[in-house]
């Protein structure tokens, strides 16, 4: 690669850098506004007012009351809080056992507690999803029994893009607890929101959620913060324990200047922003598909525009690993993804894409281009120039080779 | 207070601020370093080289291995993971019921899951401390089972600064796993290094420990982030699963930017400039004892010089209550705590201080200096001249009233 050539990242969905706006909010809290929010003196208070706002501002972004709110250190804590939380409350209450449903698709950071609480002897329901990436509407209704006390499922999935019908699952929650009343057990209802907050709605009362988790890094906000949005009176145990912070549902010194970076963070995404990003980003996506499409033989975009965000494109490219097209476009200063980057040091194909019928081969071959606000066309028609080289030499590589 | 008064902070145990040296160290991961460290791409690996150098300064610190060292989200997340992790995973291949011995002393992230845990059946033993508020030694030793699996000493009580003998209760441990031999349970021993990481050697190896927590924004280093010392071979259950980082042993994207700072911070913490700084603010902290002992008549000294860190001065000002000390010097624009931060919203009298046999009115009428590298003999000296008319002023509102 020349090396004055602009690095160009497409891979938004593992991370976003910090926005300069959010960062010269944070500033401040480094240096002068350095106190522990728990203190009493001005220090302490200084600080808190920066959480204080940050917490008004995440409960604006979310159209719920500030107590709502519990900062944490990122989305994968919140959905282990929000799961293990919730559980470990209805378990002191509820002696019969319980009954969960998820989706085949969500992230390690919810699959993998329900796979530890199956092991405990919870019932854990995972299921499927439509070819498009969409869970299955008929199936997830069926699995809803008695004793079914909690259903968590993303709202967008990170690999492909796919939306998924929170809405119409908060109001399937709603009914089915009208009909249940008083004295049966509360259906409650917990979305990981991480991959939408950049483009979609999420006013906590019209998904009807209980239980929303979302993370700064992912919106232009630092790395290790995140929050969990608890519905009032929804039961939850803390998980971590000690100076009785956050009302008593997580302990520990609050991470002042990643709070007021989420809160910053969360204020940029207003509703006009969101709307002129994601058209301008949805303008990119399709140059990006379509170029592709158009130039590169034997592609499959495995992303359904029709019900993705506008920032997903990912692509099965027939014949070559996804690792080592990553490795050639990393090597012209461009980043992309074979899918989330909390697995890509694993090597077994994704458990998302054979969830939707993807085959091994196809799930090997894939590559995932998530773009971000500053991104640009220039950025876009350089992949595509450079991108049907690299896959013609790696197919002329691998003629004929079994991987 | 004249609005042209420097501000005075004498609460380091609570909080401090970031160093510019750990800040300059951390500014290019907000920006143009802002990958994810797990991705492959070259964004991704320029953020894993700043984790990797923070790795290997976390382990020259503690003198371990890197694959011993655990990111955290701060001291908190590390004791809970610390405990809770390690029984979780004796509890599976033990079914004899276990016992823990613990401080009377310890922060509330030690003593909260400890009592949670008691309440489910393992048995915990609090050992008390004598009067300079030391662990008791002989009632340690006593208290020892033979299924006791873990013990928890802080390395510094945060109230009073008292160093607790973690060497010798290391080499305890380590005579009793040499008796115990191969067949019987092994004990484990865990510190809570918070409050002794800016003064005391934290040589893994010659403490005798095999888990550690600390802290970076009690060094200077930014909050929301913290290690775990793991000594190897220790059984651990994750408690935050996910993306299976940190060897599967703490999930959650890397917090790059804080966990550089951390490293920052620990790299300033060489040998001689920790024995500069205790130089410094041993002198500081004596002229602000004794200014204190000479100008306010019946003050108690509770932190013991000869068995305290350089930066504690822990009184209790008879006949006034903490809080209204600490309202009146911030007016002052002096920063002082009436004990833990993080409990300084409880009115209760200290866990801590009581603990001391401290009685419930001299814990309330409780102050704490906590001295720091920035602070200078100038702002002691103003202290002491504006501490004295203050505590007799309060003594003549109060005077007769009993609280």
């Amino acid at each position: 690669m020349s090396k004055n050539l602009k690095k160009i990242y497409f891979d938004h969905s593992a991370t976003t850098p910090v926005d300069k706006k959010v960062m010269a909010e944070m500033m401040p809290y480094f240096s002068y506004k350095f106190g522990n929010p728990s203190s009493i003196h001005t220090f302490g208070q200084n600080a808190l007012a920066g959480v204080d706002k940050a917490r008004f501002h995440t409960a604006k972004f979310l159209n719920c009351e500030t107590s709502e709110v519990i900062f944490t250190s990122g989305a994968t804590e919140s959905n282990n809080l929000a799961i293990r939380g919730l559980l470990n409350a209805l378990r002191k209450k509820q002696k019969g056992k319980l009954h969960i449903i998820t989706s085949a698709i969500e992230h390690d950071a919810v699959f993998e507690p329900y796979m530890l609480i199956a092991k405990e002897g919870v019932e854990v329901a995972f299921i499927g999803v439509k070819p498009n990436g969409v869970i299955d509407m008929k199936k997830l209704k069926g699995a809803i029994k008695e004793n079914t006390v909690l259903i968590s499922v993303m709202y967008v999935n990170s690999e492909v893009g796919a939306i998924q019908p929170i809405k119409e699952i908060g109001r399937l929650v709603k009914e089915i607890n009208k009909k249940r009343g008083e004295k049966f057990l509360k259906l409650y209802f917990h979305t990981d929101a991480t991959q939408a907050l950049n483009f979609l709605d999420c006013d906590a009362g019209k998904l009807g959620v209980d239980m929303l988790s979302l993370s700064a890094h992912k919106i232009y906000g630092p790395k290790g913060v995140g929050a969990l949005f608890l519905r009032d009176k929804t039961p939850l145990d803390a998980v971590q324990l000690g100076g009785h912070h956050e009302n008593n549902r997580r302990s520990g010194t609050l991470n002042v200047t990643g709070i007021v970076g989420l809160g910053a963070a969360l204020e940029m995404l207003k509703k006009s922003e969101v709307e002129k990003n994601n058209k301008k980003i949805s303008k990119l996506r399709d140059l990006l598909a379509d170029g592709v499409i158009k130039n590169v033989p034997n592609v499959i975009l495995n992303t359904d525009r029709g019900i993705a965000t506008p920032a997903h494109a990912h692509f099965s490219i027939l014949g070559v690993e996804g690792e080592a097209i990553l490795l050639a476009l990393d090597l012209e200063g461009v980043a992309v993804s074979t899918g989330s980057a909390c697995a890509s040091g694993d090597l077994k194909a994704s458990r998302v894409l054979l969830a939707m019928g993807i085959n091994a081969e196809m799930a090997h071959s894939s590559i995932r281009f998530s773009l971000g606000k500053n991104n640009t066309a220039e950025d876009v028609k350089r992949l595509i120039k450079i991108l049907p080289p690299i896959v013609k030499r790696l197919r002329e590589m691998t003629k004929g080779i079994k991987f």
